[in-house]
């Protein structure tokens, strides 16, 4: 993309943190309460949920136009979930080694060619969490396939983009990072962004 | 969509729940830590953000294909963020008025048609939050203009849809509704799923 918008400045003030403490801590977030002042000047009280790791996607599409997901039971809506392959990347680390590792754990592909193509940041007025999302191209078996946690039960499936597209436009896949995912996927088939015989394998 | 393929049948047993306590709660989201049981039958410790809210997301799009976004201040990370209207509709409320009342409130806009486009999760590792996207058409002023909260100070841009777009993929928004919900407004102005007038001015 070429020069900034101007419509995209700041205005007014930003918040100020007068006080801030620590009100539970796990190995993978810390949640504080602050008191604060608002841009109106207003006090304030938040909450914030602080994430240890950027949350990292993979979008790993064949080379037929195919796409692999992953399936799990989810904890904390208790339901299960189809979704690209994510996990959580140590924030001091480089993103793109934790999305090969990501990868290779959860359906033991590995890829020749990496994009990183969406930054997000998942629920901006409660956490502080943020997503790098890359597509996986040139897509191959890896020596050793997948492995797990030991609190992980990972099914895979590959299917065609426009399936997996479709499903998650019916509501069947709601992870945020998958669908965007999907979605930056067939804006990118759309766009020309992709090589011809995957955009048209992607669009069906 | 039709029938919902067969790839997307759960597999496994889901987590259990075994004790739970809670360990903080504001106005907005409780948190609460569990002892719980994985699907591998592994013991494990999980802590969970529930949201009292869900996120509601309007995507207000303009028969010229402009779309209307607003501008604030974000305590969490500490940055200006742009984004399409977007805010917290009580779980027991009808989310369609929150998205009426969201998009007066923040735009001073009403639309005539309004399409629910897209459901999500925004966190479903460590929070329950729910999300549902809508298209507002058929734009109008309120006849009261818009007025924000004590603590919120709303800037308000009518910009070109593609030129949001291409922002959110230069990473300059990032707010993961934003994002998901342009990138939809796209998949649909391609898929002629919108007016024909409202895509070519959409698509540029």
């Amino acid at each position: 993309m070429s020069d900034k918008p101007a419509w995209l400045r700041p205005h007014g003030r930003p918040w100020t943190n007068d006080t801030e403490r620590v009100v539970f801590e796990n190995p993978w977030m810390r949640v504080t309460d602050h008191a604060a002042t608002a841009p109106t000047g207003q006090p304030a009280s938040y909450g914030v949920v602080r994430l240890k790791n950027y949350a990292i996607a993979v979008l790993p599409l064949h080379a037929d136009g195919a796409v692999t997901l992953v399936g799990q039971n989810r904890f904390p809506l208790g339901d299960y979930s189809w979704e690209i392959p994510e996990g959580g990347g140590p924030i001091a680390a480089d993103p793109l080694e934790s999305a090969r590792r990501e990868l290779a754990e959860e359906t033991g592909l590995v890829a020749a060619e990496w994009r990183e193509v969406l930054r997000l940041q998942l629920s901006n007025s409660v956490t502080d969490e943020r997503a790098i999302g890359y597509l996986a191209l040139g897509l191959s078996e890896a020596a050793h396939g997948h492995h797990a946690d030991d609190t992980e039960e990972i099914a895979i499936a590959r299917v065609p983009f426009r399936e997996a597209l479709d499903a998650a436009l019916a509501g069947h896949l709601q992870d945020a990072l998958t669908v965007a995912m999907l979605l930056r996927g067939y804006h990118m088939a759309r766009e020309g962004s992709l090589p011809d015989a995957l955009a048209r394998g992607m669009l069906g």
